[in-house]
């Protein structure tokens, strides 16, 4: 691909990660458009002309942006596979991660069994298809177990841990699973450390981020300390498992994996999104080169680069909306005092309790210190 | 003020060092708005749908700006302070820098004389209002000296090194002299460095960039090295003359200072500008909080944070057009496998032999390494 001012990159979906993405594609001079939602609040609405407002799943909006641009890269994977495949082949318009790879880890099901024929460890499940399965993953698994819409969840929507066949078959129904959505139940580790690793790969290169450690809160990734405060050998195999999953789906693009650490030291995998991860947020100031930017190097089609870490330690912090209202930045705090501390706000026209609205990161030498300010500045930034 | 993600930020400029603000900007949620030029082909134009394109001395076009944001700032300056003044009374809008820490520095003469006054040593000038006078300017100064507009110039057009009365009555003529335009005559200084320093301040602090060293070539600023290879006294002499400087216009905003280094380890201020400036694009990765990041923050009323370098050398080269066609970013190249390089290009949708298209930075302990590595960058990254 020629790369020039006239260059035009495509990201299905106009939340916060198509924002960071876009705002390191502009650091290359080339011009980004974005699949938004109709309701005209998406943050990238604020930081492009280029917006193809309308529904993921419509294929009319997806060929207008193929249209448009010259590569088009995801933000999410609530995704058709199919779709993708139809308007790379329709429009001719490169699409990375493709839909082959996408298709490899389309649904919860789908990438577990595609991990799993690769030789990587991942947690033990089973596809529930009427209400006697759910016993059945009662006895393999033990109780309380887990259950999950294939397809869809995110945040800990989509997901519920039951404690017997009556809990069981209530969040079978209200996922969907009586009329017709694919749930798997899941066995529940039971985890020492919550572990993630980004990778960015194409043809010309491949480089992985340092195995990180994320503390979730209410199913919502909260705090991510980089490196994880484990054995480096762990760390070694974690980064290891990531490179052989990215290698299993031959994925062009960012991509995250989250696994779990075991009391055994064992590693599964649990999870992976194609695209850019709340869990890298921490490479923007900590590496020298962000998932943010190596996500648009590999899909523009750019060698990825280094990602050693700048300072020892990392800790970023997810800002959630403290009140449904809009968030306010707070300007008169003592914030100018903490050293290496680095905000983001997203522009979210309005915040929710819970809402991711920004994050902070900050960068050190001592972990518990990066920890304390970080939590500080949470407590005060956005209010 | 209130800052959230209905907070607009105004900027008179669409060109590179406005878009590298906007990017800041965006970090903290808020919309950015610019004035652009109506050929719609400025850098700012790709990175916010909110432009105002116009000229920066029509009126009407900057109050469509100062009615659109909460806050507006500069990108140059080529701006009457009378009209920002009528701008900032007649919306009720607030400008940083204000028109008054504006008038101070409006043309050469002014500024000189503004600093001059506050005690901070300047390079020797005069007006030039006859020919006569520039006799009078050879007498004091000894040929060759320089001639200047006292508005308007930049990288080298508006100025004219002159070594004898022919060359100085030429070239006072083309610089306008003899139709009206004010013309200054200045001392050659025989400098053995130039430097520069950028000062961030507002109500709620001040923080001092350091001292680093440019070089010119054909009068455009091709790189920068920070710090300064110079002695460290040296350094913050230089550093205390900015904020001296600074502070001597009530400075609200980004301010950067360019100084000469005499063979007598004298430092002279030369010129001065309200906005962040090329001697500072190395501060987006080697500092903590970079040139645009300490910009947005002062106008908009957040305290300026710290500044210390991250490595112990920057070194930033900018990527000048090599042909009068669009640019084209090259991805074969080499410089995957060099460390802390970044590369910034703006997005100017047409190339010109010289023009400003983007620049690299690179970071590193060895400050000639970095210097061998910026320019092997230099040559391959934009064709």
């Amino acid at each position: 691909m020629k790369i020039d001012s006239s260059f035009k990159f495509g990201i299905i979906g106009g939340g916060q990660l198509a924002r960071m993405s876009a705002l390191q594609a502009f650091r290359y001079g080339i011009q980004v458009g974005a699949v938004t939602s109709p309701s005209r609040n998406d943050p990238m609405e604020q930081v492009t002309p280029h917006v193809f407002r309308g529904q993921m799943s419509d294929y009319n909006t997806l060929e207008a942006l193929a249209n448009w641009a010259d590569v088009i890269t995801l933000e999410n994977e609530f995704l058709d596979g199919e779709l993708l495949q139809k308007v790379r082949s329709e429009t001719g318009t490169p699409i990375y991660p493709t839909a082959s790879s996408f298709k490899k880890i389309e649904n919860k099901r789908i990438e577990k069994e595609t991990f799993r024929a690769a030789g990587i460890p991942v947690t033990s499940f089973m596809v529930i298809q009427e209400p006697d399965d759910l016993k059945k993953a009662g006895a393999d698994f033990g109780w309380p177990y887990i259950l999950k819409s294939s397809k869809g969840g995110y945040d800990g929507y989509g997901n519920a841990t039951v404690r017997n066949m009556e809990e069981a078959a209530k969040a079978f129904s209200k996922l969907g699973g009586t009329s017709g959505r694919e749930i798997i139940a899941e066995e529940r580790i039971a985890f020492t450390r919550e572990l993630a690793v980004l990778v960015a790969r194409n043809h010309l290169g491949t480089v992985v981020y340092p195995c990180v450690e994320t503390i979730q809160e209410d199913h919502i990734c909260k705090t991510v300390i980089a490196p994880a405060r484990i054995p480096k050998a762990l760390r070694e195999q974690a980064c290891e498992l990531a490179l052989a999953a990215t290698e299993a789906i031959d994925g062009i693009g960012l991509f995250a994996f989250e696994f779990f650490l075991t009391a055994d030291n064992e590693i599964l995998l649990n999870e992976s999104a194609p695209r850019p991860h709340n869990s890298g947020h921490y490479t923007i100031e900590a590496c020298e080169t962000s998932q943010f930017e190596n996500h648009v190097r590999c899909v523009i089609g750019l060698p990825p680069k280094a990602v050693s870490m700048r300072k020892p330690f990392a800790v970023m912090v997810n800002l959630l909306g403290k009140r449904n209202a809009p968030a306010v930045l707070e300007s008169s705090s003592d914030l100018r005092h903490l050293e290496d501390l680095h905000i983001h706000v997203y522009g979210k026209s309005e915040s929710r309790i819970g809402r991711k609205m920004g994050h902070v990161t900050v960068l050190g030498r001592d972990v518990e210190e990066c920890l304390t300010m970080a939590q500080k500045a949470d407590s005060t930034i956005l209010l």
